[in-house]
């Protein structure tokens, strides 16, 4: 059976998009669909094409023997925006509010539609930076994480408060809760992360900054490298913390636990973001 | 600018999988890419094959005013048995075995590639079963609830075995954990399921079989249905539990942590799982 054009594309895009940042060797391609080489790279020309067009991300092509494809998952500007609008309204109701001025969002981070667009936009973020691992704190900052890992194609790791018998050996490291000024204790486990890893932070949400040092901290004992640290909602009062290297989604603007009401913003995020690869010149 | 078909088939690819189990109008299609609707409908014929081809799932159009396509991801028993060896050769591993009987498994179940194979293989155990939710226990159940989200396209919901202050009111029972033999309780956050909800269980590991029976529980309290529970490891001695509706993807067959030595098969999965659907006739 002849395979054709049609039927390659919509395979090597599956191919793409399940394998992002791996460098694929056309010939790859070529046997996995018994066609010419030169068939093929007419398919990457047209790939590279659709896959801006739709907002995809970009296909690069390395040149030569040791060659091929590596695909890069990002949004470009217009979408990111049309992402954070979305999440900013789901987050805006003040039904969301908890004693503590917390807000629930389990059913945000809980919702695969949302979260692929919380992981494509830390994704797009970071495109290109080489991370070797997401680090994030048990509980609600797992899903960022395998969503972020998902697009970046790296393993995420996670820190948790307590220990667990089924971790092995761990790190760890003492950290003050920003919202009870506690000093209480993070660790990972010791096989998580080799040394010199590229690590990228995310959570659901930072208030204090507390975590957020926690994380970094734990990063310097396991002689990592921090890329950047990434939150879905910063409830941080404008006075208590400066936090270098914050990429933040949304930022909460008024939370008043009593009548409720609730203001919610876009973060830094359009900000740090450069989306230069991801638009079709 | 003329979009042609080769763009058009790349960008209703992505589309389609990432909105899996959503009907699909094909004016919508047509819209979109500016296309008259019998163009659309040549794509989808082109698109059904190609799916097949890929192992990729299928692509089901119903007809009418009111009509669409719907795409179920899956994959063919042939993948299947394939990923499932993936697996077991990864969890093989003697040193895995940590003191208790327990296995180190964060490196999988924090993997990208391997959990996407997890999710798809148990996102194909319940094709089409029509699913509201899955649930399961933090922490390491998360990640692979997710996965199995994203390839349902429903939202997941998080048990835990301590309150959070930020999930609002919850729902708990109690249930004896089968290692410690001691009395737990778990809980739900009240607004995380509506009444009725068709729940599909998922674990990381399966020991005793209590966090199993008691996630069951919760699905009784919540007056939920309980469509399946799958596991990823069993690690249950033959004699000591017979859970209905278990599904398990790999099975601890030898476990000796002094020598060390683990031997790790085949679950029930391929028996428990109908691949109809996803072969190409």
């Amino acid at each position: 059976m002849k395979i054709r054009r049609s039927e390659r594309l919509v395979g090597m895009t599956h191919y793409l998009e399940t394998q992002p940042y791996r460098l694929i060797p056309l010939p790859f391609f070529a046997q996995k669909y018994q066609a010419a080489k030169s068939s093929i790279s007419e398919d990457i020309t047209i790939l590279k094409h659709a896959f801006l067009a739709n907002s995809m991300g970009y296909i690069e092509t390395l040149p030569g023997a040791g060659g091929g494809v590596i695909f890069t998952p990002g949004i470009n500007k217009a979408v990111a925006t049309q992402y954070l609008q979305i999440l900013q309204q789901k987050m805006s109701d003040p039904h969301r509010i908890l004693p503590g001025g917390y807000l629930y969002s389990s059913d945000i981070i809980g919702d695969p539609t949302l979260l692929r667009k919380i992981g494509l936009l830390i994704a797009t973020r970071y495109a290109g930076q080489k991370a070797d691992a997401i680090m994030t704190v048990a509980t609600k900052g797992i899903p960022i994480a395998q969503s972020v890992a998902y697009y970046l194609n790296v393993p995420y790791v996670i820190v948790r408060r307590e220990s667990k018998i089924t971790e092995g050996p761990t790190l760890s490291v003492n950290y003050e809760s920003g919202s009870s000024s506690r000093v209480e204790k993070m660790e990972l486990s010791k096989r998580s992360l080799p040394a010199g890893a590229k690590i990228i932070a995310v959570d659901d949400f930072m208030k204090g900054g507390g975590t957020v040092s926690g994380m970094r901290n734990l990063v310097q004992e396991f002689a990592g490298e921090l890329l950047g640290i990434s939150v879905l909602v910063d409830a941080s009062s404008s006075s208590s913390c400066h936090q270098p290297m914050v990429t933040t989604l949304l930022n909460v603007q008024q939370l008043d636990v009593q009548r409720p009401k609730l203001t919610v913003g876009l973060g830094n995020y359009l900000d740090m973001t450069d989306f230069s690869h991801f638009h079709n010149n």
